[in-house]
């Protein structure tokens, strides 16, 4: 029986595991909080901090991902933060606690900078973003990322455009002070939300493959790397893209799940190939959704198509229920081949359910004809006897003639 | 340039219609409130009330449906309505005003009931719904239905189950008396929720062809059908659906406006053909989102499959951010070619979403396993790592093995 470590299922019978507690409970020897110092891939042999060794058969690297820093003075200094894991989550919140933090800056403009300055706003500080750009959230059309802009702007968050970090120093009012190329901001807490990259020092010292424009470790569908009985799952590693038909490197939660998964399937003996993603992805941001799959007219462009891209602003549920909300739905195809390429949404509700309609429409490879006559649940309450998809669709269909 | 009757679409250029004297200034003939009387297919005429004829090179039947009714005495009294019209909607609505309603009894318990229910309660009317069953929305599975019956129940509508209406009379202290097997139900209002059945009594005078299961008119991909230049859409016509692999009738607004522009384009000279639909339908009752799309068992089992289903308790978000609500899902898989065949959910919010996403795997023929690693958008307000379509999904592919 398979072990996993995640939720209760309920109405299931399966052996669920919290923590490593639980875990060693089921006889596996699970080691937290253990520095792992080399690895000898000729002998199958970790070596832990403390010079102990654990001998393997088969070597699973997720080593995750890294928190991307600014390579500028004084970001080491106290109070300055990246985001990565649980630890830093409770030592931002000890820090914003115990020095009374009044003002937050936030460098990046992704959309981890988005859910940190409603979270940072929402309790009370006054948050800044500090962007080299001039507006936020880049994957997506420059009409959406305004109206995330708007957002922000709507509940006090303040978007400092066009500044490059030059340094970070201790302040004069605050605890802190962000030298910019113009002008210097203060501050008691600074984040950096600058993105992730793969940490793959380790897997880069037993000399596994990287892929060259990813930095991340080279996997096949099984999540085998370049040598033998060593599997990477997760940040630290690449997927394959079904829209773009090449391997990317996109460091996500769901994504990293369904790699272990896999990875543990084909070790334990029930072999299966992870089918790879189509860039599903949405955050909410104060009140709006905000959402995409698939690939960009840039990023289709880079892949080999030729895009041509809509974008139209529909409703979320049936016109007669509106009142004045509106969902702005951009899809992108391909002139040649008519297939769907992507999709972004944008909205205060009803964005997030049609990119999960429309990754599956990417993972099917329906062409925008298709998308254009797809059977949704038509009720007034979330959508119209046309959805926003068909009405995107069927203008693209034209476009694409 | 073609014409649409319907919604504007904003920064689109197209020519929108809402009215029949908006119709009328295109120079297209329109006749609203004309009854026809006959038609003359080998002539090409349609016979009108008053005596007037009209010729025709094409004809579109686009007669809909008529609302069923029980056929017991008293069923033509004041103060009882069947639901099919804008007209019904108003005499409704006058006559609650008008008697001063302070009672009404529903017949019925499919989704109409349950949006006729919330609306009449929530303008202050003791509703009762009387049903010879025992549980409403007889499509959903049983564990389903019981959640809708708790939620009408917990927002005070009254569920008379197993009761039979034998007939209607004038009433002692309301207006009416429904009459059942085991007892009498006071009402100032009766309202016939009991669906629909095609109305095809023209179609029928000029021989058109009419589906036996069904009732409906028999049309080809194109809307065409048994009758040269006689073509049909809508309510009063069958549809082809995609999972049965049968044509089946299913009176829905959106199916019928799709069946419109096919017909259009065909009768236009752009030829193309209705792709068919999945069967997604959903409601919203007081709190509660229920959809469905596909096949349920009884009907796999109908259309030839080898029908296996799962039914399990998820949540709507992920786990961290649920607050203790639930999202029920239930999924129906085909045990000879593993592909999905149909899904149900329930819940306070997610319900429909994740059924956009099922109607378009349905649509492509996904098989189960392929559902349990699709790539959603995982953002925590919107669904966990692993989504409740992913569980399901995987439990589905376990059983089916």
């Amino acid at each position: 029986m398979p072990y996993y470590i995640g939720d209760v299922i309920e109405e299931s019978k399966r052996l669920v595991i919290r923590t490593p507690e639980e875990f060693n409970k089921t006889g596996i020897d699970a080691r937290v909080r253990t520095h792992v110092e080399g690895i000898d891939a000729q002998k199958g042999l970790v070596y832990l901090s403390g010079g102990m060794s654990i001998p393997y058969d088969y070597l699973v690297m997720a080593t995750g991902a890294k928190a991307v820093r600014l390579d500028i003075p004084g970001q080491d200094l106290e109070g300055v933060f990246s985001l990565k894991n649980l630890s830093d989550a409770i030592r931002i919140k000890s820090w914003i606690r115990d020095k009374h933090c009044r003002r937050a800056v936030i460098l990046g403009a992704g959309y981890i900078a988005m859910e940190m300055c409603e979270a940072l706003q929402t309790i009370g500080l006054d948050t800044k973003i500090v962007y080299r750009g001039k507006l936020p959230a880049k994957k997506w059309d420059p009409a959406f990322s305004q109206v995330i802009l708007d957002e922000i702007k709507g509940h006090g968050v303040e978007f400092v455009s066009g500044k490059k970090p030059l340094a970070i120093e201790k302040g004069k009012t605050g605890s802190l002070q962000l030298v910019t190329d113009s002008g210097v901001v203060e501050a008691d807490i600074i984040l950096m939300a600058l993105g992730v990259s793969p940490e793959v020092s380790l897997a880069k010292s037993i000399g596994l493959s990287i892929g060259e424009g990813t930095g991340a470790v080279q996997v096949d569908l099984t999540q085998k790397t370049s040598r033998e009985n060593v599997w990477a799952v997760g940040d630290c590693c690449e997927v394959f893209h079904k829209v773009a038909g090449r391997w990317v490197y996109l460091p996500l939660g769901d994504i990293a799940n369904k790699q272990g998964r896999v990875a543990g399937q084909n070790i334990g003996g029930s072999p299966m190939e992870f089918p790879g993603i189509v860039g599903a992805q949405a955050f909410k941001v104060f009140n709006l959704e905000v959402a995409a799959t698939g690939l960009t007219e840039e990023e289709a462009a880079q892949s080999g198509f030729d895009p041509v891209g809509v974008l139209i602003w529909g409703v979320p549920v049936a016109r007669s229920m509106a009142k004045g909300e509106k969902l702005g739905i951009k899809l992108v195809g391909d002139k040649k081949t008519r297939k769907l390429l992507g999709g972004q949404l944008i909205g205060k509700r009803g964005a997030v359910q049609r990119v999960y309609a429309l990754s599956v429409a990417l993972w099917s490879g329906l062409t925008v004809d298709e998308v254009g006559y797809l059977d949704f649940p038509y009720t007034p309450p979330f959508g119209g006897a046309w959805d926003a998809i068909h009405i995107a669709a069927q203008d693209l269909a034209r476009k694409l003639t």
